[in-house]
């Protein structure tokens, strides 16, 4: 059988992304046992990392393993009761996503929508909490399908007032964008290595407030055949799953060391080198060149005179929505940028399908040649196929973006 | 902040277990994008890697991204609606665990015990089958927890007989043991890769038979804001987990591509790695030498005048349980061989914790050395803290072994 060779790809999607190497290195690591002190010692490092990278004092700062979206479902499965009430305004496809998961849970699922490519007031949303009184407000901070960034910063005290638990999914903005769980108030966050942290999906960093963790507690149950006084039992309805049951997961990763899963110790390391990657840079630091490429990135595009999808005022640093111009084949232009260029750059789901590309500058790609080398090769590509465009145009306004600024 | 450098242990618990060389370094490789031909080439060509593994001809075998729980989790919610009966035969602490997710799913379970150390007849099993009609038979092939193999060949055809359906959990024991999936007519297994595979754990390798698919397809439901069709909507009742919906699963490996998760593409690199490495030695070459190590170990260990744990007829080949002689702190002396010889051996569980000790012997450390060293430095920490036992009687009676061997 033949070693896997990848095509050397330039991934400029709206992620997965290219990792750093220094990431995928530290999954080499040999492995140690699962409670090895060596081992505990390295996931109490990472909760230490991950409150760092969350800004958060929470204690409870943890792993799911899984994909982001295992961290999205651990989060609410494990506080949504049945016929709980949660609101989720959506401005993209992963809040029908967070909708989608609430129900399964057994939640009474109410939403409110803006159409793709805005996104809310907290005025609108106070309104709706007002009305629904839901025990919970989920909502994405940064949704790729859209390219939006939601601002989360007002909820928090809105959440508070109305004594609503406040979630959000921040897996494709966080190292990119600014988040702050402690001074937002929030009270879970869930997010994955695969965006601005530039890891691989796999391993879903999520934070807890006490708030959520004290309501979570009372659904606690121990595993039978764990310990002698099997099925301790919490006062409230049982958690419907036992891999994202987060009181068990607490009981793991806390003093207890109580058998869970066996963690996955690879992923592990990996997400340690993703949070050590983001912090020795500085989270300050990140954010801005994330904000630095992005707006080169855009300037590129539009010097193009390729438009640009949605509210800019609420665009994520991290990747920018291009409307296909009429008459161009969107996914005859993503393959020969991929089979001439080996660059990737993404397509669009649902309402946005073959509307828009998805181009993305995000963890170690948020780099300047990388624009630069996108930006020349969509413009060949485009030329190639018959599209008039300003030639060298959009790699100007890049490296004049690039200059101006003081990075 | 400093690079990880874990201590250099020889891990001889019930695993995780070292990882071969080549798999670490498998999860170096660069990643492509999701639906990069690349990627869904390696989907593929892992799909087919693992029916090897797995032996059978399921088309539907794939990665659940996460834990060997993961894919526990997923088989059981998929398939079980609220209200199915499920039988669980259980004969140690994975029994109540598959017990304990079937019930999260809302199934109504039923269960029958032996004594840890032992396993069920197949009259047993069918006399219950008859009783309780359940929809599904789970039940585990080798529990670390008491290192007992249930055997499994005379079961499916059991199943077949009163259309049940037929499902194990085979994480500890593929690759060291035998196991057949189609000769033995499952229905659907899971594993993981931190045992007999040689691997991390984080990846499940699952495999469903064309009975258990169309089953789970009743309830099959497309997520919203994916594509046009919101909610297309199969018969049966929605599946209470998104991340475990094995319907969607299917959408996303198999030609459709439906978006689901983002694959956690190193994990994926890893799960491949394993499995090329199992099928290069030879999947019966591998357990013979389980098989070898493991009768190495047990040998050893009667020599150095240790019981075995259970009923040795039912071992598994690669984990033996030894009771903690009299007068021994165990824990004493398993902190000892991790701090003086770099060597772990496993503490135990429930019924058993504080009586036994569980060695292993699996994937890379199922080697002549991995058994001699560990045998030699159980004895030396066992003599140093007072216990009488014959010297050099261990590691002698495990080169015989070895050298009796045609291996």
């Amino acid at each position: 059988m033949k070693p896997l060779t990848m095509p050397p790809r330039l991934l400029m999607g709206p992620g997965p992304i290219n990792c750093y190497p220094r990431v995928l290195t530290a999954m080499s690591q040999q492995l140690v046992g699962q409670y090895d002190p060596a081992m505990t010692s390295c996931m109490n490092e990472v909760m230490a990392l991950y409150r760092q990278v969350f800004e958060t004092n929470n204690h409870h700062t943890l792993l799911v393993d899984g994909t982001s979206r295992a961290g999205i479902e651990a989060v609410l499965v494990s506080a949504l009761e049945p016929g709980d009430k949660v609101l989720v305004p959506i401005f993209g496809r992963f809040g029908h996503l967070l909708c989608e998961i609430a129900e399964r849970a057994g939640a009474e699922v109410h939403s409110i929508e803006v159409p793709w490519g805005e996104v809310f007031e907290p005025e609108q949303i106070e309104k709706a909490i007002r009305e629904v009184q839901p025990k919970m407000l989920a909502v994405v901070q940064g949704d790729t399908s859209t390219t939006m960034l939601q601002p989360l910063e007002h909820l928090g005290e809105i959440c508070r007032r109305y004594d609503v638990l406040f979630y959000s999914d921040a897996t494709a903005s966080i190292g990119g964008n600014p988040f702050k769980t402690d001074e937002w108030q929030l009270d879970a966050v869930s997010v994955g290595l695969q965006k601005c942290l530039g890891g691989p999906s796999g391993s879903a960093p999520i934070t807890l407030s006490e708030r959520y963790v004290e309501l979570v507690r009372k659904r606690h149950h121990v595993e039978a055949g764990i310990r002698e006084s099997v099925h301790q039992s919490g006062s409230g309805s049982r958690i419907r799953s036992n891999y994202f049951d987060i009181p068990m997961l607490l009981d793991y990763w806390g003093e207890e060391r109580l058998n869970h899963h066996t963690e996955a110790a690879s992923m592990l390391f990996c997400a340690r080198e993703c949070a050590i990657n983001l912090i020795e840079e500085g989270i300050d630091n990140s954010i801005a060149r994330h904000k630095q490429a992005g707006d080169a990135m855009l300037a590129g595009v539009q010097a193009l005179n390729l438009e640009p999808f949605g509210n800019l005022a609420h665009k994520m640093h991290n990747v920018v929505g291009v409307e296909i111009p009429d008459g161009v084949d969107g996914e005859q232009i993503r393959q020969q940028l991929l089979l001439d260029f080996n660059i990737e750059i993404g397509t669009s789901f649902g309402p946005l399908k073959g509307r828009i590309w998805r181009i993305g500058t995000m963890g170690y790609n948020a780099r300047k040649d990388a624009v630069l080398h996108t930006l020349q090769s969509l413009e060949t590509v485009l030329r190639r196929a018959g599209h008039k465009l300003p030639g060298g145009g959009g790699v100007d306004a890049a490296l004049d973006s690039f200059s101006g600024s003081s990075l």
